[in-house]
């Protein structure tokens, strides 16, 4: 098993590569249109995104042409669009993560290429091309950054955690819940929180130990599926806000280091 | 006036940068204990956070004998310790701004290095080792990141910032306002907010346009000093969060583009 994982993920690293090579591509452009013209580049971030993406896309449908694709337009199948569910093995792509950021001018941003089996992330790449930053995992083979193997940390004590969230597009919609009475109720009990932008890159240095914990509402897939690889081959653990399995669908999940999920579940857990 | 500057923020420079190799002579160290211990690094970050600031002081005391120097031991004055008021040429030192992300592996901190004279921050130096900047500034002569000019944004919507906050240590005491209404209030009305965790950085990224604003509470001379030469040197708008000026000592700050600042004044500001 782990062979043919190890090979899908040097295909996931390669067009994660390719793909941040693209956004990079943009970096001088968008700098350009913040500094000169005083403006926010929100159309040419699009044409960067979805550049990465191309990139991304044809690379998978050339090197797994019996894969699906879950991108921003939906799902490829060899067979033309499906549903989710049809897929055997399902490559769940993010050509950015951290649109804000990149918007403006922040490094902290991500391309992330995940490959789920029947349902279950299984490889992951998260690579933040500002950054230098490259982390990768697949099922039973460890989490690295930069080759360099990396784990969660020892941390069992919530007030020594420094934790991290994210605030959702859709916090001020109705009936929308906007983090916030998570967020007083956790600043109280830990030694600091962070919100950094990326929800990939949050798992990521969640995996890696500069987070001890991190728990974000309302995302999608496509955020979360590659840095969950990390989390848990870096010897965490990851669940919905109420304890349970939903959190790569279910828009909700809490990712520690183990040691402190009962006690960051009771924190900033319960349904939205 | 602005040629004295000039030579003042050379030095101020070149100390800031010696501080931060300092610091970075101690990463390795750091990650050893963060990885294979699995331990917080906490008494070798002290032990860092006094090495930077000896080298900064040292190096201050020689070159300005004249000068009085506010470090974390206090007021350091030719005469001996006195009053912060009775010093014409105050130098400001933070050796370590964002001590949690040094701790914690996280690249986003920095020395802090000011010049205020009769009681106005006049040359600022913030320089982060780890990411590769250094931000200066002095009166009249404009804002730079490693040399290149810096300006705020011409944002004047709301709706359209990107803007950053902190938590303070005290934010659990008995009164204290843990300023998670204000995030409430802001996370509604702006495009997102962040926490990055250092204010002296958050002051730069403002000055640079990334952030069009920024606010904290419970801030020391030393966290705001720096930086907020870089952000009214790069155009920007810097007060307590009543509106008045009491910022440097009155440890609440709004900094923000200009164009921004009642809006945000509205959205964030009050009292403690």
């Amino acid at each position: 098993m782990s062979e043919i994982l190890r090979e899908y993920l040097a295909v996931a690293e390669r067009l994660a590569v390719a793909g941040g090579e693209v956004l990079l591509g943009y970096v001088p452009e968008l700098a350009k249109v913040r500094t000169e013209f005083k403006g926010r580049p929100t159309e040419l971030v699009t044409v960067a995104d979805r550049a990465a993406e191309e990139v991304i896309v044809q690379g998978l449908l050339e090197a797994f042409p019996d894969h699906a694709i879950l991108a921003e337009e939906g799902v490829l199948t060899p067979k033309g669009r499906a549903s989710i569910e049809d897929a055997e093995h399902l490559w769940i792509v993010d050509p950015l993560d951290g649109t804000t950021n990149f918007v403006h001018g922040l490094n902290y941003f991500s391309v992330a290429v995940a490959l789920a089996i029947r349902g279950e992330p299984v490889v992951g790449v998260v690579h933040a091309p500002a950054m230098g930053r490259t982390y990768t995992a697949a099922r039973g083979c460890g989490a690295h950054c930069n080759d360099r193997p990396i784990h969660v940390t020892d941390t069992d004590q919530v007030a020594a955690a420094l934790v991290s969230t994210g605030f959702s597009y859709n916090r001020s919609e109705s009936g929308a819940d906007d983090n916030t009475g998570r967020l007083a109720k956790a600043l109280h009990a830990v030694r600091d929180l962070r919100r950094f932008g990326s929800a990939e890159l949050d798992l990521c240095l969640t995996a890696e130990g500069s987070f001890d914990a991190y728990w974000e509402l309302y995302l999608a897939p496509y955020d979360v599926a590659a840095g969950s690889v990390l989390v848990h081959e870096a010897g965490g653990q990851i669940t919905d806000l109420v304890g349970g399995d939903d959190w790569l669908y279910g828009g909700q999940i809490l990712a520690s280091n183990g040691a402190l999920h009962e006690a960051m579940m009771a924190l900033v857990g319960g349904p939205p």
